[in-house]
């Protein structure tokens, strides 16, 4: 790639996925640098700006975005205040990174879309960024070879320490089977059709009243059946697997097996806490991705189409988890530009 | 152990896996002999029991059961055959070792059951192997030992590298699945109290019309979730595995890596291809406990509880099969005698 | 197999392999029966003995020898009253399995064989029993099958929890090293033509004095290179595995991994403690192999030339423990009867 | 890390090494832009600066050095021509990262030592990227921590597919092996006293007179003991392992598991078939470091010392591959400046 000057980075929001894509974009990231963060909170936003050179602080999003040192904008501010942002750096013809959820429901991503489609050429990647995974690329790329021929089954292990204060039945859908969604739709390059949550026992593991964990099972207009454990107070760690089952074989991802102890009796290994130790590398590769395609006046990556979809499927998932039944995913026709 | 005489034993059906287990009984295991066979094929009967010395050949079940040196039955010839042969054991207070299915259905296993209990004791150890099996014995006795918490769920995989001949939709329960059913109620000790069955697309290895991969979920009266991917032309060979989520961690068997190469740009070793392959020691082991148990004048191992259990499951998987909703599993109240 | 009779059998020495020998014939082994038992302790020999149904005890093991019911001998007394047993033994021309060493030193040795050869056929089945275990079968059979190609290196490790009480720097070599130089011979089809011993600075875990671990070097008449890493005092746990490195692949051993499990930040199984866990089977194996085979009227397994070949190494190995130096080993050349 | 302004980087030499870094500092690095290549071949220098915003194309090494907007020297020249560019390097008082080997033997490189201590502060990082490896980080740690206690032994495996043309019995020791004495030197934290290169019969896979594979054990001050299977003409893939044998434990890294396949009779997954692909991160993680500790004005990371040191181990690799014996390494004492 040749050098066509540094890209200036506006990014919105300076929560801990905000701060954190601050510090990656400053210390990480090739041909990019942060010129700008935006905070509601003026004074987080200047403590954070002080310390990279040639970075203003804003506490206004329009602000930044109308800046001239503002080439891009990456968005991680909470959802609901996505739609607006988005809107915004459509007006200014700005390539964004936003972080998921693209929005909150399906009607409002839905406006989203028909915004984008309305500029006449896409400007968003979303943040599903499991898909810069090494594992993951490793296992699109083998289903899409073919050599494994038709995936039949996709099973999913989703698992945290432990659930953070105030988690819902509903998040362990919106927040984390989320990632699942997105992964089935785009290994399997299939819309998912139907979704059921079944709800074993509660682990004791979980507060009271969570339904934790889930068994949910996507159908999808391929014919092929996903199900994915949720389980998100195991007290062990974090861990993320997916196994597909396709007519001539397997393929699985997930088992870590960087450093083997033998040791007291036991042989094995440690099991990693959260996903920011996990997806390290796929963030990174996540950024520089978005940072590379934009120099190059591309775009990239998850689409707003992909997060409409999740959008809309997760709606069906907490139908299903709280009416203890099968639903089915209501999508508009895929637009032409997202084909 | 001391020596006690040796066991003298009458195999009943001499198809495939009855002239194993003569085979068996007459190589491998300790403290038993073959002392008759039974086939209606008198012939064939007649040339396995040449080969063996002190063995008689029979057409006729009862008549080798009446037989002085006749002291155990192993039950080995066709499901419908069963309950017949079980009844003349019965009246001659001999102990049995059924392999499963202990009958096709649960009327008839409830008849059985009621036969035993009306014996006064236990007679039947059934021939659900899996429980011999030194890795599920393994995982067992971890289950049982309380340090990874409540199971909350169960994963299975139980693939073939192909269906045989005539092999139907119902087969895939009856004949595959029903050893998820044990294993399920003896790993947690818990009952299944209803099933349902999820269709993918079906392969495109699988005879036309097969319902084969299926999707098999368990609820159980413990509130665990137990998932079964049931695949039976799978191509590449002969796979059981499962794995427990517990409170406090999992526990997972199955994945074979005794010899591991690297080799042609590949490291990995061989999958198995049969069932014989992968269980022999399982198989060994089950008829030695049953020889064993048997010198000491005791009955172990699963029950006639078990089989009728297993096929009241079994009737409630096919009706899931066939009319594609979940199905409630209906029993009789556990009997004191299998308490 | 046919029912030729039961072999009645002497087992010499009940000490914990004697002892545990006469229980595996009980009651595992199939075709064989314990018909005497013989300890210079005739009391511990009576209460064996008593246990078992038409066993006698002896405190002389010529006289179990000569006794009627006595049709095959498993010696398993003290090393240094091998060859004496053994010369009994071919003067009653009995099929004998003796526990390895054969004898005590490659002169002791050599007598045997000649005493052998002098009486015209094998008679000899010595107890190198890792040849019978099934990781180790697997890796023979994938070598001789040549789809790997020439074996040029193989890498051995050979761990115990802690040595025993007494246990001297030579004994890492004659008891413990002795395993790997069968293994080798075995695995390549090569002799040892010489050995060095190195010593790193001995761990804190090992008594005074022992030199702990050792690394040990062969040198084969094939130019295959074999080194063993020798670890008495791992603390850990009992482990042996084997890697042979061969022109087209490699192929690797004893890596156990039946049982794994997540829970507390780790991932992992347990590691078996001792040899008689590790090689339970391969001890069950062997006895039944040479039941089979002597009921068949042959004589299969380690010969005595293995079993001579292994003291001779054993003398080179203690000698370049002690000297520090690369020692070649001096043997006799290969008698027709061993070819 | 703050922003101080990016980094010149002039890289000098523009073969397949040179070149790689070239795009990893213009594509991949944070901070850090390619001010100047340089070639002796001027054109190709030319070719590859053109495509680079700010980047002069130099056929003289020292011209670029004298250049104001080079704030730092990649040197990527071979071997012979390095100690000529470190001194002017020195001379200008640049920092510099020199791709190893430092210098081709142990007098060039005593000669690079003293001008650095002259200069009176470290300027130099070494190329010796396996120290940024994550899974070699992951085991320094381990050792470093001191759960296992003392490391007693480190055996590695090095493996290549094929060794490029041209390359001799030396070259396996001054090309390959090199890396192991640098890890051995860092993970233990010790120097390295003797070597012993041991000589199977080679590979028929070996081009006609290469000693390949060699076997070669390394001697410590603290009295571990070292082996290196190094085996350039596996065929079969590129692999590099190690596992350290601790007093209380075991640890291993270079089991590659990210992706396992089962399908047509085989589990496992696919072996690397270069350095490129199996270190790619570590160059990657090994530039940054020291653009950012440059940033930073600090120098960190393998010293010239640690450059040294691997130049005086080679020499006697290679005089006991030669020779056949063991050779012990001489070394000066290690200055203040490097410790």
């Amino acid at each position: 790639m040749t050098q066509r000057g540094t890209l200036g980075v506006a990014v919105i929001g300076t929560g801990r996925m905000g701060a954190d894509h601050v510090r990656r974009i400053d210390e990480v990231i090739s041909g990019a640098r942060v010129a700008a963060v935006v905070d509601l909170d003026a004074e987080r936003a200047k403590r954070l700006a002080d310390g990279i050179e040639g970075c203003t602080a804003y506490s206004d999003a329009a602000a930044a975005m109308a800046a001239d040192d503002v080439d891009a904008v990456l968005i991680a501010s909470p959802g609901p205040a996505h739609e607006a942002d988005l809107l915004t750096a459509f007006a200014h013809d700005l390539p964004v990174l936003c972080e998921k959820p693209l929005t909150p429901d399906a009607a409002s991503a839905l406006r989203v879309l028909q915004a984008e489609q309305k500029l006449g050429h896409r400007r968003v990647q979303v943040g599903f960024m499991r898909r810069y995974d090494a594992e993951y690329m490793k296992l699109k790329a083998l289903l899409d070879g073919g050599s494994l021929g038709r995936p039949l089954m996709l099973h999913n292990r989703h698992r945290n320490a432990s659930s953070p204060p105030g988690f819902t039945s509903a998040n362990l859908i919106n927040d984390s089977v989320v990632h699942e969604m997105d992964v089935t739709r785009w290994l399997l390059d299939q819309e998912i059709t139907a979704v059921t949550v079944l709800r074993p026992r509660p682990s004791s593991n979980a507060p009271e009243g969570l339904a934790d964990p889930q068994f949910v099972i996507f159908e999808t207009d391929g014919g092929a059946l996903v199900d994915v454990e949720m389980n998100v107070n195991t007290g062990f760690g974090y861990q993320v697997k997916a196994e597909a089952v396709c007519e001539r074989g397997t393929a699985r991802i997930g088992e870590e097996q960087s450093l083997v102890t033998e040791t007291a009796g036991q042989w094995g290994g440690t099991i990693v806490q959260d996903f920011t130790e996990r997806f390290a590398d796929a963030y990174d590769r996540e950024v520089q991705a978005w940072v590379d395609a934009t120099r190059r006046g591309e775009v990239t990556g998850p689409s707003v189409w992909d997060g409409y979809a999740a959008a809309a499927v997760c709606e069906a998932g907490v139908r299903a988890l709280t009416e203890g039944v099968r639903v089915e995913v209501e999508m508009i026709e895929r637009p032409a530009l997202y084909r």
